[in-house]
């Protein structure tokens, strides 16, 4: 081999990531078809291939050549251009977390996942916690122990958060949370005291087809190009993007008695695959390549589905097309009665669709119950009865069994342990994102217009073109310049929900 | 590293071939996608992540570890079983013939197809050859290059079609299609004489989703395991196998004016796909898993389709499902006007719509043109009136246009040239398989039942489940105990038609 020049070695570092992002298209569209269409029995080969795969991420991740390389240029990072520096920040740091884990269980973890989501399907459709249990169990204990191996300094369930948004920490989360508690209980008491809305408009017979026009709709409404961005149908919505910036999918369910159900879970992720397929071009195949960290990709997923979509403006702009696919249900009713059946607010069961207000109080008892395991102060097999404690505890509601109860989220299957607080976070940060956009766009306006252009622009020119160049504070620094404040998002949310519900 | 002894070097073989399942399922699932529910303007990432994992592939199998591994193995083919002997066999092949092609050449051909694929896709739809024409002509080109390269004492063409069946050349071919024509054209001629066949049984209006269901009962019938075969819908219909004969997918396509089409094609890819999920549980994730050569696979599929499908007792079986998923369409028919409208033999343009008669008739023009390709005789960019010409001195038909002419087919779009004489060979194969399994088998009332038992046992005991053991002449050999001899396929056909069409 000729000796490395900076030249050389910025060659390797592309083609590193190059490497990366097929191996990550390869794993990722494995796992896409496993949820959309994929014969039930298959689970084991994918696993056996999913293993295999990551094994040799790996090997390639960690090999004596790619340390030797970004040593070489960490060594030189004041020559290199900020994208190069931060990439070999990224993948140096993630390296050198990596190695501390032994390859035979890292492996056995992926093949451990992969496993764990099939269990957790099954054991979803027949209300069966039990069959999951020891699945559930593994899962909490490699991520502690994970944890361990990486940052023995840390407190586990830190470096978990850590994981999704660098450097958030319990003691942060805590404050949060609690501000939000101290402005959202008082807020929810005056509600259900309030007289309820009227959401019957949602509620009937809505023909998946038809649905699924409203879907690609609703994409196009918000400015997805379809030519990059598919649609798919599984048990829990969710995005993914396969290989780079040029090829998303998001995942949609159509519940035929119910008319909103499918329409907010596709904003929520149509806005995903926004940021994800806003990144500058030239982040393509790179590891900056998409969001930055959890909580900012969920402010924009929240941001399209709630601040936009559950707006009066986007109902109004809706409306009409609803009229034309749903012409018997919609016979008599008015936008504003979508309007409010949007955003009526409820103690209800499934996080997913919960309304904005109570939204945070879902997150809340799956940050405590994460906590609580990761102390040691729960056991998993305990954890049924303890969220329906929560439940009733915070939102006052009897979970009646596990499917609708703790078996409802894919997350922990999927090993996303810490991941939940990002959505509280992601709101937060979104109505604070509001404020400072409507300094410069007419918001309200171009929604009720259906003109997504200065919006779209407006984000992704603070957000999305950047991928993961900043860290997430960086970024918010950027964006607002002043300090994240969650005072934004509890006055939306009195503000909203007054006008909504009369309230004085 | 400690010393290589036979047990560890049986353990390094095995690790290769479940690493080169995973790419192979990899690229598999990246393909399947593309061809399933990609949106369209993702081509161009897959391709960047299949040359990445080609390219991975092409260092797995050729770098010297894995060479030292198989040379090791070869020299104790005594000590090995026949299993090991045969994967050692066709690796070392498969090694010594990709090392002849230059890396980045091979990669470069990956990125071709799966461009050309895309381009295909638009060009038939829009008719338009000329897009094509350059990707095709670098195809043909590459396809003899590398023919010259991995066997430059071969014709180049003899060494394509033994890609497909080792061993099958031009001089063989040339034999067996001048016996078909000579036993096929005058009895067409005779058949296009008499009173022709009342089709109108199979058009009319078949929606879609009731196509689908149809699509799933056929499966199910001729005996797949829905756990592990699933099926899409694709503008041609394909199977192919992810990682191992665990993942089996075949794909159809609805004509909702047209009952047959789509049944044909489910029920022919259900062929390839029973064979594939046939092999024995011990080929696992080896290089023997699934068919061994592309005839005998389409010996398995045309089975299926023609000589089960198309037989009067599978329309009798099938009849009354077609009752109940179009009571108003089938109102007044009969399961006799079914089997005579499946069978209806007429000159036509497209082939993979083609009756049994013809069928062959279209292979050969095929065959024609590509040997005249590879020869020189024939410029790429002359095929379509080539093709035209040919379709009116065989079939007696005027083209009307490329997308029902040489556009048809996505094979030379996939660089699969030399591969069309396959379904022609399997034909035969499959009539001469009939007449062997009638030894011991009442095919026609186990058919008439719907038994499919005994029928699928004797191709799994026979064929199915030895994968790729055998050479494809030794299978033969085995199955048969005598040699080929396309009789039995013109007996068939003969016999066939002259009771359809009541001929002397």
């Amino acid at each position: 081999m000729s000796e490395r020049t900076l030249e050389t070695a910025r060659g390797e570092l592309a083609a590193l990531q190059r490497k990366m992002s097929a191996y990550n298209h390869a794993m990722g569209v494995i796992y896409y078809d496993g949820a959309t269409c994929a014969p039930k029995g298959t689970a084991a080969n994918r696993g056996a291939s999913l293993s295999v795969l990551s094994e040799e991420v790996y090997r390639l991740s960690t090999s004596p050549e790619t340390v030797a390389l970004l040593e070489f240029l960490d060594a030189r990072k004041d020559s290199l251009n900020e994208k190069e520096r931060r990439e070999v920040h990224l993948l140096y740091k993630g390296i050198r977390e990596m190695k501390k884990i032994p390859m035979d269980e890292y492996v056995a973890y992926q093949q451990l996942i992969n496993e764990a989501e099939d269990v957790w399907h099954r054991a979803k459709a027949n209300d069966d916690f039990e069959s999951f249990c020891p699945f559930l169990e593994k899962i909490f204990e490699t991520e502690k122990r994970f944890s361990l191996y990486v940052a023995p300094e840390m407190d586990p369930y830190d470096k978990c958060l850590d994981g999704y948004e660098e450097g958030l920490t319990r003691e942060t989360l805590d404050k949060f949370f609690a501000a939000l508690r101290e402005k959202i209980v008082p807020l929810l008491k005056k509600v259900f005291a309030a007289p309820q809305i009227d959401d019957s408009i949602r509620f009937g017979s809505f023909a998946a087809d038809r649905q699924e026009k409203l879907a690609y709709y609703l994409m196009e409404t918000i400015g997805l190009d379809l030519d990059h961005v598919g649609l798919s149908t599984t048990d829990h919505p969710f995005t993914t993007s396969l290989g780079s910036h040029f090829d998303e999918r998001i995942t949609t369910n159509y519940h035929e008695d119910d008319l909103l159900s499918s329409f907010f879970s596709v904003v929520h992720e149509g806005g995903h695959a926004l940021y994800d397929t806003g990144s500058a071009d030239d982040l393509a195949y790179t590891c900056l390549d998409g969001g930055v960290a959890m909580s900012i990709h969920e402010s924009q997923s929240r941001f399209y589905e709630n601040i936009i979509g559950r707006s009066r403006a986007f109902c109004g702009l809706v409306f009409p097309k609803l009229c034309e696919l749903f012409p018997d249900e919609m016979k008599g009713r008015t936008a504003e009665e979508l309007y409010r059946a949007a955003n009526k607010a409820e103690p209800s069961l499934i996080r997913t669709e919960a309304d904005e207000l109570t939204y945070c109080l879902h997150i809340m008892v799956r940050y405590e119950l994460e906590k609580r395991v990761f102390d040691g102060e729960l056991e998993v097999k305990d954890l049924p009865s303890e969220w329906k404690k929560l439940y009733k505890e915070y939102l006052g509601v009897e979970v009646p069994d596990d499917r609708q109860g703790v078996l409802q989220d894919t997350h922990w299957a999927s090993g996303l342990v810490g991941y939940f607080p990002s959505y509280a976070l992601g709101n937060a940060y979104g109505a604070q994102f509001l404020a400072k956009m409507k300094e410069t766009v007419d918001v309200d306006a171009c929604v009720a217009k259906g003109d997504f252009g200065p919006i779209n622009a407006w984000n992704r020119e603070n957000i999305w073109k950047h991928g993961c160049l900043y860290t997430p504070a960086e970024l918010l620094d950027r964006v607002l310049g002043e300090p994240f404040d969650p005072r934004f998002y509890t006055d939306y949310l009195e503000k909203k929900f007054a006008l909504l519900y009369g309230l004085k």
